[in-house]
């Protein structure tokens, strides 16, 4: 479970960041790529890493603005183009069907796979037996949401030498031990599978908020989260700004990971403002308030490993 | 006069040719770029170039592929963001209204400037005392339109030495006879301007494609142009797919231009399938036919000097 940043601007496109655009690659979990946002030129940074657009699965829109969707069309088109064929879900606020539907058929642009497109509210947005991704709206003057990723604990580690070791011959009796079934062996002895099977590991939680003021649905979304991606584009100081245009600066992102109990927080959606030497700074304003923190560069991966 | 490569790739962008894009610098004779399509990563394209995003009052739409308008809405925002206070107006087929409009309202995106867009037919697109542009329909599948750019011919040097040294005080007279006005002198002489004005000064024609089959709309379209660009989809042998996919081959291109007896010949919509090391042969190709031809490359740049 990794986080790689293709686009980490605010706004317009720079030379130094895209605009948003997040992959979540479970590709040890699933084989597969979620992404959160996709700015214009998702799909051209996408062709300087080893992303391959079939692969990714489902699309998470926080919000419509234009910086974090004007991609979509161009990714759609191109996944099937390059000879996608697996179904694709896009989830994203009211609207998103509408511009991707338009987009699509405006260009008369046939996909070769099924897409789906779900137009999300507030709670679980999709749930299987790995993951299960819930929403809630932050405060952007536009519906934007935030969506908390949970992946579902797994069950721990069947001790098999020790089952050996106690006489139990392999075979399918080892699954149901595992599954935490208890069995009678023909010996009459009880085998209680939490005597044989390890703690179940626990599952990573990854919260990825669009662009928002500080807000509680923030820390909600975060609570003791693994890694928590939360907008700043403005530095401290610079909060009455922030405040107007319905963005976080440096120490409310900071403080939402504080409350939350986040593990590690990353900044992104940094504003061209401020200049590759200002970066180094930014991050250190964060450790103030919170020191496991890092600024997102685009094509900067974080790695989520299992506990 | 000069035409601008932004984007000189196929279908998709790749790393060493974005979609299409092309920017026609009008800077000598308006203060003015024209842009004709504007596929995903333009503004991106852009970046890289001299280009200021409010010096573009207008954009031409060839057709509404997506590989030649997904980066429309976001050059039109970024147009806004960076401060572009002047008017643009954008022409293109039936659709390309509804297409800017939803991408612009699905995102509430207000411009900071008044943006036209007029749906075209055949027959003359935009006329002023500088230029007269008309577009015809090409051969697509969908409907895609090529445009003839004609700049009107400028009047003759005014010889005001000459006018001087047989006795003409200079004044408002001496515009007069520039534009042509025949002058009784208190004298009594007369003055005639063919005898005081030069010869006039050609205006310039470029003729811009859209994607097409050979026809002869095409040839009509560039009819003595001092530049045509026309795309070239497909290398020689490549007839069929050419014809399947309604594009040209470097061939078909070549034979457009030898029969409309343009100057020169600019190849364009290069497909990603040939690599770098082939693009000269693709040259050599069309050489055979007809020789002042150059393929195109992104951020090349062609001058199209007065005569």
């Amino acid at each position: 479970m990794k986080v790689f940043f293709l686009g980490t601007g605010a706004g317009v496109p720079a030379k130094a960041r895209n605009v948003t655009s997040i992959a979540l690659k479970l590709l040890d979990e699933r084989r597969a790529i979620w992404l959160f946002d996709c700015g214009e030129a998702t799909q051209h940074q996408i062709l300087h890493t080893t992303i391959k657009p079939r692969r990714i699965e489902k699309v998470f829109i926080t919000h419509l603005h234009g910086d974090h969707i004007y991609g979509l069309p161009g990714f759609l088109a191109s996944r099937s183009h390059q000879g996608g064929k697996e179904k694709l879900t896009v989830y994203g606020p009211k609207g998103i069907q509408e511009y991707i539907e338009v987009s699509l058929s405006v260009s008369q642009t046939y996909l070769q796979y099924p897409l789906e497109i779900i137009e999300i509210d507030e709670g679980v947005v999709c749930c299987d037996d790995q993951f299960i991704v819930t929403a809630k709206k932050l405060d952007h003057g536009i519906p934007s949401f935030g969506y908390r990723v949970v992946e579902k604990d797994l069950p721990g580690t069947l001790m098999a030498d020790q089952l050996i070791e106690d006489g139990v011959r392999p075979g399918p009796i080892f699954k149901r031990i595992k599954e935490g079934e208890t069995i009678t062996l023909e010996d009459g002895r009880i085998i209680n599978p939490k005597d044989y099977v390890g703690p179940p590991q626990m599952g990573r939680i990854v919260t990825i908020l669009g662009d928002t003021r500080f807000c509680s649905a923030a820390i909600e979304l975060a609570r003791n989260a693994n890694l928590l991606v939360h907008e700043a584009t403005f530095a401290n100081g610079e909060e009455q700004l922030a405040h107007d245009y319905y963005h976080s600066t440096i120490a409310q992102a900071a403080a939402v990971a504080q409350q939350a109990g986040v593990e590690q927080l990353c900044l992104t959606h940094i504003s061209s403002r401020y200049e590759r030497s200002e970066w180094s700074q930014l991050e250190e304003q964060a450790k103030v308030d919170f020191p496991a923190v890092v600024l997102a560069e685009d094509f900067k991966e974080i790695d989520i490993p299992r506990k």
